[in-house]
């Protein structure tokens, strides 16, 4: 298996650029009506002619029978290893709301939860208070200091927060205060390590300040912690493939994930238009650019096949003002297939297509699941497709002598 | 490369199952005059529809050019690597003829072989004495004590027999006794670590006694040792999978390898449709089942194309019983190729498929050696049937947030 640390010794600076496309959780399964899945039911020409120009294959995202998250999902794209490369939960949801994490800053999941006059969790969800909700009871607890240690409190969704320490020598070393059941007190924060009993004593105070300050609040009148952790050091983007990459995502998460690998984030519109027209304005300013299209998971996530493919057919009027700009290297895929019957993610690999000028084109003249099957490609890790991005923009020195 | 402790972690019990129908060695090559393979020139309608209804591919069992013995194969199929999962010759063996052995014995492969006066070997299988013969010899040195180290001395076939020690602290890291070759005496069975000095004397002294006692026979006037080993520690498919396994085999080494991942063992008929029946009978109490049909392999061992191709008609024939069972998975697959045209196992590729409502099927409408090349599932390693079985019984949770 190619790994990072040999790409990072041949990879080469070069005036090529390469397009990653990721249409999220756009693999499918078939209708039972019609055999077909969301991208074989919809009309998708300029796909089609991709397919046609490019190579094709389908990519494991994490392995065979193995259903991706959108962070190793995305990990695997860009080239790490999902297995290995780990990402907090804290850090994910701070990625994921767009807060800003400073290395040494420790970031924790929480919930808004209930608990009875004895100090026992009855809800650890607080009845799934309101978006609204969420972010005044957050107010009330934001910018505490402790000891030193600033707490930024800031809302997520519903009873999601994430509650961020930032201050010298901490750890993420700790356990959950979260007992993920109901009946009995919050769990005291614990160090794993003797290095973390600053952290621990910092974040039980904090629990101890938010029980007081929520003790009036109904009904969420105390907070949980849990997934403490520290943002990843990850070798950059920039540094293993000596790029200048970029990323355009309407949604915080995916912008998260792309700032974990050092990509710079780039201010885009709420449609694939907007997204496309971004990418077109930024073009001279960057070598990589990540481009991220939501609304097929989602319409996959609702078990709405119809407007997967009608989302799907949207992409693919836009696609010639992308495809206009003829970058060296155009790749279309997905971080991991999202079928509308199984309304969720699921473990079946992602149909794939790089076109180039170098590549050597296959037999296979349609963008679909069932056609990917036969492309040049066969069936490969997703860890693969920016070593193939690389050499096809010919950004990869030869291997030996 | 997705190894069993990432399943163990997303492994989540639920009441779908999963069966494993395993076809020994039935892989084949094609006959040179009509250029078809055994399972080409059966006439196969049912195994054709499975393989038009679900996903099918090539598994490679340990990797390619590597010819597996019944145990790798077995273990791949299972989800173990083959290559770190190693099973000693002592208990390959007692396993194979459904020797109960309990954890702390240790079991050892025995050789009956013929010595001249000076003790010197001139004869490694003393003639291969008939199993008759072998079981009766074996008699003369079952049930010894040494030590109170009980000995178990169990025939298997012809020359072969197994010595199995049972007492405390014994240990398998000791030489073995034979010396591979005639013309010198049989060799000192020494400790290779510190704890094993008992253990060798043990053996020694079994080993003088069967001198003793085997004297006025003729040829078999004595025995050599190999192999000592003890049973692995593996991780059950309980703990591993969440799942309830048990086993269907008429052969008892596979009967063996089960049990040692832990699969209960169900008793069954000699015939396919017997264990068919055991299968249907036992449907509600288990949620995988492992379903082993021998014939195949013993066909394509014997270089009887004709006979192997009987065979996979027949099962194709009773197949319907299984079929309208209904298992939310049903894998058909091999745990090794037996080309009738080279009289024993092969490293060719086993053709693979599986039904599920949530396979994404693909255009292969016949189950054969060569339609599988182009199945959805590409060529992969058999390691990841486990973690597909998994998913496609919906049986494993997301990885990753």
């Amino acid at each position: 298996m190619v790994n990072l640390e040999l790409i990072r010794r041949i990879a080469q600076p070069s005036p090529t650029k390469i397009i990653l496309l990721v249409i999220d959780g756009l693999g499918g399964l078939p209708d039972p009506h019609t055999g077909r899945t969301e991208l074989e039911t919809a009309s998708t020409p300029n796909l089609d002619r991709l397919a046609a120009r490019g190579i094709c294959g389908l990519a494991d995202i994490v392995g065979r029978g193995i259903t991706p998250g959108s962070a190793p999902g995305h990990l695997a794209l860009f080239g790490y290893d999902p297995l290995s490369c780990n990402i907090g939960r804290g850090v994910l949801e701070a990625v994921g709301i767009d807060f800003s994490l400073e290395s040494g800053d420790v970031a924790a999941r929480g919930n808004f939860c209930t608990v009875d006059k004895a100090g026992l969790v009855t809800d650890r969800r607080a009845g799934r208070i309101s978006n609204d909700r969420c972010t005044e009871l957050c107010h009330l607890l934001d910018e505490m200091v402790i000891e030193k240690v600033r707490l930024f409190v800031r809302p997520v969704r519903e009873h999601r927060f994430i509650a961020v320490f930032r201050g010298e020598g901490l750890s993420s070393d700790v356990t959950n205060s979260d007992p993920q059941q109901t009946g009995v007190a919050p769990g005291a924060i614990t160090a794993l390590q003797p290095q973390a009993s600053r952290m621990a004593d910092i974040a039980n105070r904090f629990m101890a300040q938010a029980k007081t300050v929520l003790a009036e609040q109904h009904p969420a009148n105390m907070v949980l912690l849990r997934g403490f952790s520290q943002k990843p050091q990850f070798p950059t983007m920039g540094d293993i493939y000596k790029l200048k990459p970029a990323a355009i995502a309407v949604y915080p998460m995916y912008r998260g994930l792309a700032r974990l690998v050092g990509m710079e984030i780039l201010n885009t519109g709420p449609n694939i238009e907007d997204e496309f027209l971004t990418l077109k304005q930024n073009y001279a300013a960057y070598d990589f650019f990540f481009l991220h299209i939501k609304g097929t998971d989602s319409a996959g996530e609702d078990g709405d096949f119809d407007r997967k493919v009608r989302i799907i057919e949207e992409l693919d009027q836009v696609l010639p003002n992308l495809i206009i700009i003829e970058p060296d290297v155009l790749i279309v895929t997905s971080d991991h297939s999202t079928p509308a019957v199984l309304r969720g993610h699921s473990w079946h690999p992602v149909p794939f297509l790089l076109c180039s000028e170098w590549c050597r084109p296959d037999r296979v003249s349609e963008f679909s699941e069932s056609a990917c099957v036969s492309g040049g490609l066969g069936r490969f890790p997703a860890t693969e497709i920016m070593p193939l991005a690389m050499a096809h923009a010919l950004k990869l020195a030869k291997f030996g002598a």
